[in-house]
């Protein structure tokens, strides 16, 4: 079968030279970065959901990219959008893909219907899987597309919406573990409110605390041994989204009795909105425990809204990914590329380009995290700023050993504290040099 | 003793067709709504921080409010400066006020001076209670504006400056005992990051939650039957302040034993900052047990920092009010007058005109909630979303009696859930009607 | 012919205590307020746009409002749509509509066949007019929807573009001449740029100055009495939009010998996008001569894109409609009610609400209005704020009589100025005072 | 005389390898970029007000930088300030300073005092001048900090105050030709209001034209050769700054006839506050012919306020200076690094760190942006795009040869228009490749 993605070439790696829009300057994925190779650091991924579902509508017009799959009958065209994918999957030659379950297959008329149409299809994903070589990074089901769900799923004031969302996670972890996935997600889409004044919060924090439960003992139950992973967003579609960051997320987590069981899938441009870096989301989830899997989709920083743009700028990516190896990585986590190409960008090729941008900016940035690390100058900074801590009283102190009072005394009879420079620009102009 | 508040009006309740400028036309203390007084719902208090001790500096310009205690001996000042703040407290008539350390008695040069200084002003404040009635809602220290907290109190780098803190605050909660202080406040001023560059995040988590620990303990070894409060806030003057909203606060306090410990003292302000409505704030803190009190200053919508000004729209204020009512009250909170008089505002009438209007709207917003409550036409809206909920099928999810493949189960041999409209703009219109 | 409106009621006014959530509580049309009926002052509309083509469709779900005309035979389904919105209106009882082109009828495969298309249902819209007695406030051509303007219209890089946008605009303004519009406005829903990368901005403001020109030559040509707007709006679709905001688009029409020609069309929400608040924009429109007409849908505090809400908070509207009648009203402008309602509003009836809800905070807001201008004391206090330059020196300064260096020398030999109290807290408190 | 910057160490161009803190490493003065020398493109220079007079103080804390001329005698402080930051100056070997008065010398009694002390302290900075052959990019009035421009200065309701800034202006303007300054800048730090409720925006502007046109009239009565700039800024202090933006000061410009009289002087912060990105800004002010001068300090991404920050992102910024070099450079102007260190570097060679790391940052941009134009990829994708507007039909068009109802009969007879590619992730891929 032919498919647009064709005659599109084979991404190579050509060095940081190269003049070809298509080569690869950075991403050379056997290429050890500090013990380990590039692709096992990064695990990179592509998207179903934008790459191969995106059309180019938004708000105020209609699609603008034309797909053979976007007509006809829609299982046959699923098929068809499968094959081409993996086309597009092989040229880029990424290791990982992921899915929503209404990415690959349609909805059918009853959840029955909809989970045999899935089943379907995923058979010509796994022959394609076997055939490339391509594994899943995660699976997840779409709990926000359909009418159903447009008051939540978990958190939808009606029972029957529950348990359809239920069925429908319980059939796509299954699948998900079929294929080999090494994660499967949990997006909030519409778990959140658009209004408060028709809305009881603790009813919904209760149920989403139930489902996530339900689906954590339905993981052990069939043996999965992937992670479940929480994608936090903070707002968009609805006004208020309650997984919003990766510290509120921890305390729901908490809250629920999900800690160890339950990991985060950060994404950039969800961080932004939530008025974050996407470092500071890496390095909040580190320090917690939580860090789970990344979506390297960034923001734009003039809008209020999710724009889904490929990274472009190494030097800020750098941040993140020094967090990432400060972490000792993603586990069995990755770094997914679920962005949006732009309306206008209507050629198959744009596609391509955004890809091959989005992994080079990524590469780059692991790079540059690494002549970080390797030259060790903010590492040490650090360590001494808080050298304090880990001695003496410092330390008497972490250990609980010293009462408010004994504080209050010592610091009565000590000489004061001496204000020390922060070093921010010395330490910035650091992290810039080996960018 | 003659002090710039002589001249000012007493403050009376004459009802909404007033016009003297200086009526309060809302607020009438005994005042019984919803089977309580108004002065016990709201319990207001006036803070020295803005009132009395803000000069309508900025970054941009030297101070332009002259006070005749900005001058002059400091100690003899903080008398002066007290006895003219209950004088001012008098005018207003409200049953409460708050206080920082450093807002009541300057810094001496030791701690133990700065403790000393602080009683011995502390005892010209008691005796204004005394004479006056008015009661302390809760003291705090100023742990960010000396610069040996430039890089934090508790979760400085330097375990010299968190032994400073601690002995700061140990002597104000004992003061603010003493003084029969209702709560004690943590701002966490400068807890937060400048960079991530110089940052442990996980380092400065611990110290954070051992400092909360030290504190809780002392509270119960002196018998302080006052509640601890966190105040959350964002940002400013710190790039990222650790105590960011309630949902953040939650899970700190879950991850270090503190819930049940310790509530929450939200602004509307930083409510805005973090992202959020101030109605959003107090119904997360309410339905997750941890809403202490408020401050009640609000931001300018157009600007991205900390404006602290007066509420004046009382329908706006009505939904965090009626968040208020819904929650049973604040307990040993209220709410808190801390707001700053704009820059310009430089004639003492200005603060008096600035209470009056902040007292009244809030008055006001809280019998607006009345109206809603007694109408009931929004709590039966949001009881029936929920019916579903409360008995059968949906009951026995909430209780843990179906598994994850029940209810796919249930889900693939029941109708499909049907959408019900979420009838926001009707509901707005009710909460409308009754402002 | 039956439709979904038929079953709602009609609106009426009925007075503030009505309880009747259908009932008008404050617009009533024939009220005369400061010496002209509340129906003349407003002018309100009701936009085709969101209110019958809206279907509850987002970036990340599927349209949940159903509405016949969205399915069968598209001319079919525009004459019905025309005729259930033409009941919705009677229903309301308002004086004027607004459209764009393609919300009344269906793009044709041709430029001759989309104008031929749109002629034969404005047929039916004509008739529906004159039964009904319902007027157009404006119209507008759709040059955003369709995929031929997804790099803009006048701005588009290829001059095709342009020509086929100018076709659509002459055909659309010679039929809401035809129509008796009372204005004709242009909305640059792609006048923007999604990346500077391909973007010239001086040939592409140089287009949207030669597009605008043409339009009113051809105006005059045709006779049209309307006044031509243009509605500013800062950002979304694209990253940037040319017509900012008011102050942007003065200066536009300024450079392209505009001013006198064009006037504007003032969103609350592309306002508050901008970094404005609605008062704002208005005054500034007003002091700039430039005051057309307002749409009247507000954004939500905490998001970051066009929402599009019914306003639902009359002291926060009461601003703007003091600038409005301190501008001395809209002229041949008015007030249109182009907002969504929300997705989860999936009921016939909750599209009355919406509209019950948004013109009775209008009315509310011009009440209030009214108030503080009869009051006086707003206007009293800023008159004398500025007295110093209505004679004397500050007189001659202004007509130009005084240099730099006799106010230098002035300077030099006058007593210093003393600051004034700007008296924020009062104003505002006396601009409560009338809500 | 010995100062605090003494030990520090002359800034040396040492190339890219450079691992010396302190080490250029790619400000290389006299390297020719595209056929002018580095220096020539940047002018670069170096603000008193931030690096000389900034104390870390901020709206939370006290001040925690300590130099030797914050204290003392006001006036030997004063030289004693100039004569250290002249070595400052020397030791980083750019060409140029700025100054505000009030950051040079006191404030007097009166205004004549004012001058003779600025007078004074200025013949120092001659000195200087002469000793280090380093000049003046331009001077400037600080019309903000002091109480007496709370509500403005040109804007101000008092005509006494405007009058006192016009003799302040006259002054700094006169002594800016003195030293033979390059540019004189317009900062409007309070011209703008803190609520709509007591300003009259008609009156502000023209008084604010007013102001303009005379300091206009005076720099050709003194024959002052430079360049007036104004500098835009959004909002803060102020709640609104009626400079906003560039597209907003070109309105006023055009309205008070002072295009060709008046340029502007850009801030990456002030852009960024503004909305808009720091390239969009340089990129409409040359287009629109009032490109003049640029202040470098950045903002930070996830704070709402004035943050004035070095540049630290070559990457980020090189498409600024993309736009710089595009418009031809920025003649009489250049790049001012008026950035604030931040509170907690409180050590003196922090403040050579942050102009190292400013510097190097801006001459690397500017190498990427060489890179980028000596490849021609991007500016050939662009002018391929217009291509149709520089001939036959588009040029007829913009020419004026064309009416709307030509236009409409030409869409009419041709085919309809078909959607190219934006190409916005490859043209993003070319511009990175050179980062």
């Amino acid at each position: 079968m032919s498919t647009i993605f064709d005659r599109l070439p084979h991404i190579r790696y050509a060095g940081p030279e190269a003049t070809d829009p298509f080569a690869l300057r950075y991403y050379d994925a056997k290429r050890v970065v500090l013990g380990r190779s590039m692709e096992d650091w990064l695990r990179p991924a592509v998207a179903y959901w934008h790459s191969f579902v995106g059309n180019g509508l938004d708000p105020f017009g209609a699609p603008t990219h034309q797909r053979p799959w976007f007509s006809g009958d829609p299982v046959q065209a699923a098929h068809q959008k499968a094959e081409a994918a993996f086309v597009f999957l092989e040229k880029l030659g990424l290791p990982f893909f992921c899915f929503h379950d209404r990415d690959v297959a349609p909805e059918g008329g009853t959840l029955r219907e909809s989970n045999a149409l899935l089943d379907r299809v995923l058979e010509t994903v796994q022959a394609q899987m076997q055939r490339t070589g391509i594994r899943l990074l995660w699976g997840t089901a779409n709990l926000f597309s359909h009418p159903r769900y447009m008051a939540g799923a978990a958190t939808n004031p009606d029972p029957e919406v529950f348990a359809y969302a239920a069925g429908q996670v319980k059939h796509v972890l299954e699948a998900t573990h079929r294929l080999g996935g090494a994660n499967y997600v949990l997006w909030g889409g519409r778990e959140g409110y658009d209004t408060l004044l028709n809305t009881d919060l603790r009813q919904e924090d209760a149920q989403l605390g139930r489902f996530l439960n339900l689906v954590v003992e339905h993981k052990h139950r069939i043996g999965f041994p992937g992670t479940i992973l929480i994608e936090p967003k903070p707002m968009e579609p609805t006004k208020h989204q309650y997984d919003r960051d990766v510290a509120t997320v921890y305390g729901f987590l908490s809250r629920h009795g999900l800690l160890g069981e339950v990991k985060l899938n950060i994404e950039a441009n969800h961080a932004t909105l939530a008025g974050h870096s996407f470092e500071h989301e890496i390095a909040t989830a580190a320090a917690l425990g939580i860090l789970g899997s990344l979506d390297m989709n960034r923001g734009d920083p003039q809008n209020g809204w999710d724009t889904d743009q490929f990274p472009n700028n190494a030097q800020d990516l750098s941040l993140a990914m020094l967090e990432v190896v400060r972490a000792g990585g993603l586990g069995q986590g990755g770094v997914n590329f679920d962005a949006k190409i732009r309306r206008q960008s209507i050629d198959p090729e744009d596609l391509l380009h955004a890809h091959v941008g989005g992994i080079d900016t990524t590469a780059r940035a692991l790079l540059i995290a690494e002549r970080i690390l390797r030259d060790g100058g903010l590492e040490r900074a650090r360590e001494e700023r808080y050298a304090g801590w880990k001695s003496g009283f410092g330390q008497q102190v972490m250990q609980g050993q010293v009462s408010l009072e004994a504080l209050a005394e010592h610091a009565a009879t000590h000489p004061p504290p001496q204000p020390r420079s922060g070093r921010q620009e010395a330490l910035e102009n650091i992290a810039a040099r080996f960018a």
